[in-house]
């Protein structure tokens, strides 16, 4: 935006930083970061959204100004909310507490939500929206996502070789990708709502899925862990994904025999995909979103991932390429309904990075629009 | 080197540039460039080896510096030769130039052609070597390569998408990579001075193997294009790699009925691998090398290549990464003997670049050592 001023365009970079400590926190509210200037435009106040049912960014930063808010600059992540949830509009604080200004970066696309600008406005605040417009909402990816398309947003992660292989012929796969990269998807579990894999990783590797590494900043929230099993005959007492170190949920089929479960971990029982083996995955995602997630991680195998691109719902990939090579076993991307080169699934490199050895790729699907689940 | 004056430093820059426009035009000899500058430092003439049987690199130099080169200083990315071969010995054309010191950067590792820093030395020229000895033997890597393990050095090149196909469940693949990486194919082949496929890429794809890209710096060389073709089953009358655009061998098994093959091709008769169909891999490499071929561009398929890298005999990866999934179809590479996670081939990544939408790796196998063709 042409009219902000330097000191409020780094305070909007400093409220997107702020707003990424509420990621994997949040949901399904989305991540908000604020900073409060005071007339002079000096920082007077900083906050971010750090829970689902805690005060909003805008008033953990008025707290902090206090008295230094008034006529001051409130420079918000988001446009600030007019509704009374949970926690009384922001609108409302904001005017209450003698902000002169408010910039704000993205618009809130919530129907519920929406409106905080015009009140603002409405009571002589000076308001403007879109200071960096882009770097925020890519901050809030994931909400965003799941506005627009009423499921959670779902980020595909995979390890694989050069050779796109994530084990060698007789199965065997430790380690392939680095200690750096390993961490870093421990970093991804750790904003995500819920982890996902399918009942052919489960058998296999008995995976925990759970965050362990240690975060500088707040205590991990630890992601729904989520088994797709449609006979519930791969997840059995003893399984360490049922350990009780994090919430676990097991998605079968509506006629699975789930006694052996019972009271081990919840279920949720869904219809069967309408072609081929397993559960349809749109209602899957509809009962995660029904359980307030927003964002997951997928993190496979092959034959879910493979089911989850088919269905149009995967809306970003993260690649972990070690440089390595096989030249046999089974391949990171099982069959996505694609036999021929027309019908390829291009994607957009957003991002590569070192990990170590490993390259690290982050890629968004092109066709999306054309794929949507239904 | 510490001693080496900047403008010396920037005089062995120059000449490595000058060295890579001999690539895929030099073998069997390596790529070299000179530079002389006067007794004052400043470039006097420059030169490279353009091609084999022609002038050295200083010849071309000393000449183009004339009566400068008195009192001046030789900055070469090898070590003069001292042998009279057919050119006759680079020491002595400096010594009668009345060069005063010389500066290389790497020694002459060939058995007959060390000598000339000594020679140069006992002339009372003043010597020095090892400056940028990196940098310039990066640019003569092929044929270093060639000198140390006495076969031609063996880059693999291969194309695919992010989970590793090159090819649709159908077969079909045009075009997996996008313009900008095949432009790049074309830049390896005319470095290389042979190309090799196999009989299945022959029978699949009918390629050319020609370099068709226009090069600013002299003419393009053209690889000898070699397919592998035991059986004399793949090529056959009007296959475009007998077009007559470039030289062409077809390697076949000893008994193999080449009768049909008659005056449109020259043909290698082979052993067989001990182990395994084909070839014997490391006696193709021997009988290119026995036709003066220090560096082979291995363009596949997956099958050959898997051989390769069974053999120890690929040098040097690049793959060119399209963003793009399939889930299915045939992988980048195949059967490299290689059965459990503990046998994995390492590479070391020493280069990642963005070639329009596509990411090209290249690597280096570090189990080399123990992998070694025999
Ligand atoms: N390198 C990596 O990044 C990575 C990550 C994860 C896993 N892995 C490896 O992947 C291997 C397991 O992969 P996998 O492909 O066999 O199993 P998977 O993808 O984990 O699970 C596949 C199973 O999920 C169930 N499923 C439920 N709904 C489905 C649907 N709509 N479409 C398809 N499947 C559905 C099906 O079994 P039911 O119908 O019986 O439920 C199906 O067989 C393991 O070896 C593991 O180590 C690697
Ligand atoms: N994307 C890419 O970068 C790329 C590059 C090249 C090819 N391709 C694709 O790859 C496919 C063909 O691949 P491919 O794997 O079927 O064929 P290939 O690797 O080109 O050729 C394999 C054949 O080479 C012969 N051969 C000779 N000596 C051998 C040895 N020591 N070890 C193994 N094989 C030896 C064997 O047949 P004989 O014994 O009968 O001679 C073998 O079947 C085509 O679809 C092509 O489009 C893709």
């Amino acid at each position: 935006m042409a009219t902000a001023a330097p000191d409020e365009t780094a305070a909007m970079r400093r409220a997107i930083e702020l707003a990424a400590r509420g990621l994997g926190h949040t949901s399904p509210n989305p991540v908000v970061g604020c900073v409060v200037l005071d007339s002079a435009g000096r920082i007077a106040g900083e906050g971010w959204h750090r829970r689902a049912g805690g005060p909003h960014a805008e008033i953990h930063a008025l707290r902090a100004a206090g008295e230094r808010a008034r006529g001051g600059t409130a420079v918000v992540t988001l446009e600030p909310c007019d509704h009374t949830g949970r926690t009384g509009p922001c609108s409302r604080a904001l005017i209450d507490a003698g902000i002169a200004r408010v910039v704000y970066a993205v618009p809130d696309p919530t129907p519920a939500a929406t409106g905080g600008a015009v009140t603002l406005a409405e009571a002589g605040v000076d308001v403007e929206g879109g200071l960096l417009a882009d770097d925020a909402a890519a901050g809030n990816e994931a909400w965003l996502t799941s506005v627009l398309r009423r499921r959670p947003f779902v980020l595909w992660k995979y390890a694989a070789t050069l050779d796109g292989r994530i084990a060698a012929a007789d199965g065997t796969s430790r380690w392939i990708s680095s200690p750096q990269s390993r961490a870093d998807v421990h970093r991804l579990r750790a904003a995500a709502d819920a982890v996902i894999v399918g009942s052919g990783t489960a058998r296999a590797d008995d995976p925990q899925l759970g965050v362990r590494i240690s975060l500088s900043d707040d205590e991990i929230s630890q992601p729904l862990r989520v088994v797709v099993d449609t006979g519930a005959t791969a997840v059995k007492a003893g399984a360490r994904v049922l350990d009780g170190t994090a919430p676990t949920l097991i998605a079968v089929a509506e006629d699975a025999d789930t006694a052996h479960l019972d009271g081990l971990a919840p279920i949720v029982r869904l219809p069967r995909a309408a072609e081929g083996p397993g559960l349809h995955i749109p209602a899957l995602l509809q009962a995660l979103y029904a359980r307030d997630v927003r964002s997951v991680l997928l993190e496979g195998g092959p034959t879910l991932a493979g089911a989850f691109l088919a269905a149009g719902a995967v809306d970003k990939v993260v690649g972990y390429l070690a440089p390595a090579l096989l030249g046999a076993g089974p391949t990171a991307l099982g069959d996505a309904g694609i036999t021929t080169i027309a019908e390829v699934l291009r994607l957009e490199v957003t991002d590569t990075e070192h990990l170590g050895p490993d390259l690290r790729i982050t890629a968004t699907p092109l066709r999306h629009a054309l794929h949507e689940e239904n």
